[in-house]
């Protein structure tokens, strides 16, 4: 972890410990082959950026109770089962710097072991009859794979606006970090309001963070990370997105040729990159990621000031200027 | 469907067409691509056992009512989940006759769909507050991975005893018809005890089901019929088992170690399967399908007599005696 995560966690750094104990013990199994992958899953966790999430907008409502500890391991816990199944669908090796799961074990394991992870937290949330949680992180599940499902439908035609690319990373990246912040706030037995603020608020950050994201595609993150997957991909982001919207009708044509039929080759997508730099694409979408980076930070702003509140809105910060 | 399944659904025929719509209405999506894919997937539907079971047991203990096409549809869909996500891993082309969904579209789309039908079960199963259905549901999707992952593991070393061949029966089968009749019994609103019946009623069911399965691996069912598959794959089921409990030392080893490293010839898996029958393990087999049999019928008659208790009691007869 970068040490500027590790100060935005300090006010909830006692939480986070705990959180790491309690999370390896609700995935806990007899099944020795089963326990055996879960604490290497443990081993290798990233970031933790959802349950700071969860945990911040916990505190920044009201506190931190035991509610939020299990909202955080529900949604570690789909998310978990999603890396696991994606790591298979991609044929995957490496997650993380580590193996992945399917490459030290089977596919057939691998899947089965994010059932199990699923099922574990559904039934984290139903012994304690969590259902507010509950329903919010299915709503968040359902979104993300409806979100996916609608790139990858457009994807096939490059056929996408700016309001459809905003569709989809709302339903396939915002709507987990809302679900996290929406949790934390429920959890601390907010009224539905507040919930629904905290939501709105996680949306903004989820937002800017995916435009974010996009942008490393054209290389604006930290030097050697590889640059021009998403274009290989034909994954129509934001800075794309605006060029085309900006080109002649021939130049449109023939950079869309280009991404739908030459885009397994490296010096095509230079060529790309080239003509949505030279078009204004990198600032249209840094501007448009500041505009809900301000839009979330508005938000928070109407909560009470306390020293989680300055938490979240130092890990927002970090989500804009992150390099990786 | 096979005529006597039709006799069987007899006294639930309204119910299981309703339930066909309701189900179809539970997978809507705004998303094209999803819904196309989610009509492909009710087209190809199988037997419909499970729903099956939810409705006559709900019937046999009170009334079918709403709550039991909502906890049939949250079964059918994790159901429908799973299978989506087995063809993946087993890069199955073929599912009851059509093509699998990672044959037509590809393994991330399979994948979300998977991921897509889950959530809309457990939105279904929020939304309504059907939470005692979630929780049977949830209970019987951890065992049923945890079952599967426990033979795997045991499949490493071909070291299973009967009594941890049927734990992993239990756990990976029986759980989930197990789910069925007590999502049907608490469907109806019936007491804990009652529902507790029913479970085990289920389980039992469950038992004698896979190990009719089992036995089909040595040719006992339809002609045509594959056999030899789970010799191939090292699972070690009943009818080896006790075979090679009743084998001397030295016959022991020669089988276990063609298993374990020559069951990829046809050869091998035929000598195995003589071995078995030779040694009266499929009689051994049938005879403990028929006490799991018994035992459920024992339990059933338990219950106020009825046209749905005589269905449930036929559809036990048909998973035990049925050719595929």
């Amino acid at each position: 972890m970068s040490l500027k995560l590790k100060e935005i966690q300090a006010p909830i750094e006692h939480e986070m410990k705990e959180f790491e104990v309690k999370f390896r013990q609700s995935m806990k199994s007899k099944v020795l082959l089963l326990d055996k992958i879960m604490n290497y899953i443990v081993k290798r966790k990233g970031k933790q950026m959802r349950p700071m999430f969860v945990f911040l907008s916990a505190g920044t409502v009201g506190a931190i109770t035991e509610p939020a500890y299990r909202g955080a391991a529900l949604i570690e816990l789909l998310h978990t089962a999603t890396l696991v199944h994606d790591d298979v669908v991609d044929n995957a090796n490496i997650r993380r710097g580590f193996f992945s799961i399917n490459a030290l074990w089977k596919n057939k394991i691998a899947v089965l072991v994010g059932d199990y992870l699923l099922a574990r937290g559904l039934l984290l949330s139903v012994n304690h009859e969590d259902y507010d949680l509950l329903k919010i992180v299915s709503e968040a599940v359902r979104e993300m794979s409806e979100g996916e499902l609608l790139q990858m439908e457009k994807a096939r035609n490059l056929d996408i606006t700016e309001e459809v690319y905003y569709d989809i990373i709302r339903q396939k990246t915002a709507s987990l970090i809302a679900a996290c912040c929406a949790v934390g706030a429920a959890s601390a037995g907010a009224d539905q309001l507040t919930v629904s603020k905290m939501r709105a608020f996680g949306e903004k950050v989820g937002m800017a963070f995916q435009i974010k994201d996009d942008l490393f595609d054209y290389g604006s993150g930290e030097i050697g990370k590889p640059v021009g997957i998403d274009i290989r991909e034909k994954k129509m982001t934001l800075p794309l997105i605006f060029a085309l919207q900006t080109a002649s009708w021939f130049e449109k044509r023939r950079i869309v040729y280009m991404v739908k039929n030459q885009s397994e080759q490296q010096k095509i997508v230079n060529e790309v990159i080239d003509f949505v730099k030279k078009s204004g694409g990198i600032e249209y979408a840094k501007g448009a990621m500041n505009r809900y980076y301000n839009e979330a930070l508005d938000i928070l702003d109407g909560f009470e000031p306390s020293d989680y509140r300055d938490s979240l809105h130092q890990l927002v910060k970090y989500t804009i200027e992150r390099e990786k």
